[in-house]
């Protein structure tokens, strides 16, 4: 039992039948023929030779099928993760350099060294501090420049960057140097792409496919692409006339590649590995969450961890890149039947097959049908009208999210997480210092007490009673102490204060020193502090502390209950 | 009207009669003789010459008196502020070298800017993220810091260092090369300052002394050590034996001192002097918040920035260091009557005859005396009860006050308040992203609910009805989203699930999301989601939202409602 918990594989290797087989094999078949022109596209944004997205693309979902918590998640180079990647890499390297191509295998081990400390750790919970806004931000940003940085390759002309300020001066110099071929073979792809994505579906399901089938169909056209601009770039020998090819890669699998043990590279390479194990992290765990939703499964976030971790280990020591559960790929995986990790393993035989045999077609693979193929795949990430929905629920969220925006375009992923990160932290925070408070009343004849400002309510000139809607901490024990005092100053007859406590869940050290001077300084101008309404938790905590033998007044269950005893008349009768 | 508010001098001055001249006289001059010793000792622990203190005690109180908003805060150098500056400035400089008294000139300025500044944006706010545990736990940690740096004068020694691992070495190899007469000047001035302290003020009082009055004069007792033993320095030649003297100290007034326009320094120097400064300001508000309540008067914190703003623009221009609202000297200078910031011009007054008058007789004033000082001065605040209080009350709390506390003895003050802060608010975000929640029943018979592993209350198979005790955002989403999943998954007749929100102040867009997920996944295995007893606040902004349009189920005003309209029978009645 505990055993499989932390190795998965053992849940579903002893029931494995015949018909599960079949199922899996049919779902990596479909996969395999997806992940290559992805793997190699990939591989080409983050600054690498083209092997390199095949060789992550293997050992990884090996490892991932042993670790992994989800049945059907398929791990591999992503577009977010391998923009990361290259604008880590870019500012210590030269792209496609030894020193570059070394410097991915470090990111890959680092980031696997670290999801799986994560996992160990069980620190899983961290991915929390990542809010909606902010996520959808950086995705949303990020398909941007990374739309940006493949223009040029459409384009034919030079120009780079990892971000749209230093992108949009070479884009904007360039476009008097536009290779004709070039921009026909990647616009001709784009158009292509487009149009399979939005009518092939409609087409096939009216020739009578499943619409399931037809999805998966769609899915996997750039393989189509891939075949037909290779063949004619052969046909034309449009590589003699400036259109960019992929060349010729090494073939064979890839070796054991042992990373550099360079401690001031790994130091310079640290954030970033951390940045991309998060960020590869939450796109894999709510991929897998929203599949594994749909089968009636749970997937283990601490679990996923380790099998990310695994995966990545696998990708460094095998020379490939760092990579994570990717959000279409998972898809086609789970549309197209897979029903356990061995689908995944299946596929990165596959890939191993079609490195050994079908490097050498790829020599004449124009790098812009690459191109064209991320920019379809990534457009689809650029969601606007969450920005909108933001901007008219929240303003805060709509502050975090478009500070990651901005950084994000105008500098890094990273930058733009750190930042929205850190704001939504600071904005939430300042919100609860400020929190919604309330003098409440008595609704006339009941026992229901409601905010004077908003009701027609019964009150007192001997009695205020202060509902505060937060929990009191460090952050707003000084507004507590301002609100009550401000309260205890306006109203001359005043005797007595309740504070209304419903909506307190905590009270932290420093909300109780602040409730202990706020007793002393209501005592010294005769007046007495009561609570009403506390928590059982909140009240466990505050017996036994100095506060209720200090305290002035009473503790009472309910509202109503310290309206009856502060009333003049009951107080004389109860003498 | 909107003048005095930023002028506060605007608001007393105009009936300042001879009555409150009088007491604020009197109290200029008991304040005058308290600070002498207490500014040249300051200065020497912030490495700086004995003058520096002097000065700092001028300009800085009369601008206060100009700016500040409290009427009894006594401004000047104070011991924390002090060990921070020799902190700051001994890792860029040689202690008493021009270049170190330039540098304290700089902080002053540099910390009176920023100050300015926050109070100019209201910022008042941010010093409530010191949280009383980690404010009280630095103040303990650096008094046990300066005594420890004290010592080495205390006894005739060499020993160096801002915290106590580089303190410790040169104590130890130091006790073999203790001076006698030192140790006997150091220690007999401490045993007298102890025994005014614990019962002299018992004596004065017994022989007819009012208790204020005796108060005062123990607290004015360091001026008699220092008179006392400059005498026995000057008759018995003891400076001949080795005991260290303050020696010449310039006669005359400062002048106008323009801090160097060095760039990279003022970049060093930032992040301290802006410690510094908050530091400063939670001193001064705190002192002068107490002192204000006393009397029924306000402070008001946006106010105090600009007046300790001024005041150590003030010190920077006249060659001082930096300063902030002392406690013992304010509480003097209240108990001595001031009634008016104008007693702490009178005082600056009285340093600055002190400077022109006494600066030859402080030559054969021994060091060790001002350390003795600064030992009893400051042992008053080491508050070990305040850390074990705290112990017992909050885990989470004394986690950060003993960071605190640890990182200020081992390392700085900043160290401790920047690991104290991050702590404080990243268990405050660990513990409400992991909120209390409890599944409730119905007390039988009434239209209350409790949490059913509390109290013995009804429920139903088909009903779920899930409380949580916090506000709903980012951190907590992913908590909420498998709370309501789990629940849905062990429990086989459900239906219904009732989120129950008295004590949701706040839903953020990430929790949004995570409804609409919930709401999404559960309507997949055929479970209504309804919600009760929302907050106005928080339905205002759920209005408007496709969340709402979506809901499968109902919002229900209070849990009864809920609980009587999802009954089977109703509900076919309903029908």
């Amino acid at each position: 039992m505990k055993l499989a918990r932390y190795l998965p594989i053992l849940e579903w290797l002893p029931g494995y039948g015949r018909l599960t087989l079949g199922h899996d094999l049919m779902a990596a078949v479909i996969v395999t023929v997806m992940l290559i022109p992805q793997s190699l596209a990939y591989a080409m944004l983050a600054g690498l030779p083209p092997q390199v997205g095949l060789y992550a693309s293997m050992l990884p979902l090996v490892l991932y099928a042993l670790f992994g918590s989800s049945r059907t998640l398929s791990v591999g180079p992503v577009a977010i993760a391998s923009l990361m990647t290259a604008a880590a890499l870019g500012e210590l390297f030269e792209p496609g350099s030894a020193g570059y191509i070394g410097g991915a295998v470090v990111l890959a081990v680092l980031s696997g060294l670290m999801l799986m400390l994560m996992g160990l750790l069980r620190l899983g919970f961290l991915a929390n501090f990542l809010s909606h806004p902010v996520i959808s931000g950086f995705i949303t940003a990020s398909a941007v420049v990374i739309v940006a940085s493949q223009l040029p390759h459409l384009m034919g002309i030079e120009a780079g960057g990892h971000n749209l300020l230093t992108l949009f001066p070479g884009l904007v110099s360039g476009l008097s140097r536009i290779n004709p071929a070039t921009l026909a073979i990647g616009g001709g792809t784009l158009v292509f792409l487009w149009l399979t994505r939005k009518h092939l579906k409609g087409v096939l399901v009216r020739s009578g496919l499943a619409p399931q089938t037809a999805d998966i169909l769609v899915k996997t056209s750039p393989i189509l692409a891939v075949v037909v601009t290779t063949g004619l770039t052969w046909t034309l020998a449009l590589d003699q006339s400036g259109v960019a090819v992929v060349g010729d890669v090494p073939g064979g699998l890839p070796g054991l590649v042992m990373p550099t043990l360079d401690l001031a590279l790994w130091q310079q390479l640290a954030i970033s590995a951390l940045l991309i194990s998060i960020v590869g992290f939450v796109e894999s765990v709510s991929v897998g969450q929203t599949l594994a939703a749909k089968r009636r499964q749970r997937i283990d976030p601490d679990q996923e961890l380790m099998g990310l971790g695994a995966a990545n280990l696998g990708a460094g020591f095998s020379g490939g890149m760092p990579v994570t559960g990717g959000f279409s790929r998972s898809v086609v995986n789970f549309e197209a039947g897979a029903e356990t990790p061995a689908a995944g393993a299946f596929a990165a035989i596959g890939i191993a097959l079609a490195t050994l045999f079908l490097t050498p077609a790829i020599a004449l693979l124009p790098v812009a049908t690459l191109a064209a193929t991320i920019v379809v795949a990534v457009s689809g990430l650029i969601d606007v009208p969450a920005v909108v929905r933001t901007w008219r629920y929240s303003r805060a969220d709509f502050i975090a999210m478009l500070t990651t925006i901005l950084l994000t375009l105008a500098y890094s992923v990273e930058a733009g997480i750190v930042a929205g990160v850190g704001l939504s932290i600071g904005l939430f925070l300042y919100r609860t210092s400020r929190p919604h408070s309330a003098v409440v009343g008595r609704v006339p004849g009941t026992e229901h007490f409601r905010n004077v400002r908003r009701h027609e309510v019964e009150t007192r000139p001997d009695l205020a009673m202060l509902r505060v809607d937060e929990s009191l901490y460090f952050a707003n024990a000084r507004f507590l102490e301002d609100c009550v005092l401000d309260l205890a100053s306006t109203q001359p007859e005043l005797k007595d204060v309740v504070l209304v406590c419903p909506a307190v869940n905590l009270i932290d050290a420093s909300a109780l020193e602040s409730l202990e001077a706020i007793n002393e300084r209501l005592k010294d101008s005769g007046v007495r502090l009561h609570l009403s309404e506390v928590k059982g938790p909140v009240m466990d905590r505050l017996r036994g502390t100095g506060f209720l033998d200090n305290l002035t007044g009473q503790i009472y269950l309910t509202n109503y209950q310290a309206w009856k005893a502060l009333e003049p008349e009951s107080e004389v009768a109860g003498q």
